[in-house]
């Protein structure tokens, strides 16, 4: 049960998002630019990212839900992303991306994490500032996501059908559409 | 040294937020809710959470900021922003500040770490579910800015008096108008 009265029958971020409109407005657009905006990193790899990231916060609605949006992107394929959060050094991906998740791996322990030396790497594997900025910010900004989910004890579908379903449909139409009543949501929803 | 190359003459969180504006609109704008916007928490409340949570996450930077933005809320307090970083069960603060304080520091160690029983004490001691949701926000926000700011390496100052001069600008203007060139900062600035 939430820890405060939230809008019923929306799960994850959506409760707390439609409990106070005025903080979900930058939320979303944060979501926004950073996942689905002008970007050299690829959608897919953007919301990889977020979802290793979420994974290694241990909340499950934001990892689900962001990790059904990257298997979408992916073309379905929901094992690659399983294996991004669970090694992603032996993961099919580019070495870029390895070395960026492994910056985001590092924000998710602490900025101070980050080394001169992780940074070197994914120069060295083609990341351009632009690239490592928004991964950094990335991985930040899903370390405030998952806190704002889980500190707030919000609720999560368990089917997997209903992420799967609203990851498709946050890939089609982007974060800026939030559902704020029960009707928008089919089961399951964004985080 | 920052980890990409940014700006010149902006500290902390400004040379990101200069190098990449798209994302500092949302960023910003996040802020000046949480922060500034209309509440039942004081200004002086909700600088002393950020404070507190910057504090924890070892960030110089905006502990600084932010602890002199909380200090000129609090006619010059110094001292006592001091005493709510160090230890605030012992500040001379309310007790629902320091029952929601308590909240901010769970979160900031993650989101699950906030318990039923932390949320009780706060709901005794008045908080209204407006209060704990923004300081669970707020909390996980800077949890965000935090690792934004040292993830890239970003410089600080170290003279005190920038940040108290920075500090009173913020608390009179708020977070909308960060400047972007380091004309706009005296020597220190926001974060």
């Amino acid at each position: 049960m939430p820890h405060i009265e939230l809008p019923k029958g929306l799960p994850g971020i959506l409760g707390p998002m439609a409990f106070r409109p005025e903080t979900a407005k930058p939320l979303d657009e944060l979501a926004e630019i950073l996942l689905q905006g002008p970007s050299t990193l690829s959608p897919a790899e953007r919301e990889m990212i977020a979802t290793y990231v979420s994974s290694e916060n241990d909340c499950f609605f934001c990892q689900t839900v962001h990790g059904a949006v990257a298997a979408h992107h992916l073309g379905g394929d929901e094992e690659l992303v399983k294996t991004v959060k669970q090694d992603f050094a032996t993961a099919a991906v580019s070495d870029k991306l390895k070395a960026l998740l492994a910056v985001a791996g590092k924000v998710q322990r602490g900025g101070k994490q980050v080394k001169s030396e992780d940074i070197e790497r994914a120069k060295q594997q083609g990341a351009t500032d632009v690239e490592i900025h928004d991964t950094v910010l990335i991985a930040a900004a899903f370390c405030m996501y998952n806190r704002y989910v889980d500190g707030l004890a919000t609720w999560a579908p368990a089917d997997p059908n209903g992420y799967r379903a609203h990851g498709a449909r946050l890939a089609r139409e982007g974060y800026l559409n939030s559902p704020t009543t029960a009707e928008g949501v089919a089961g399951t929803s964004r985080g």
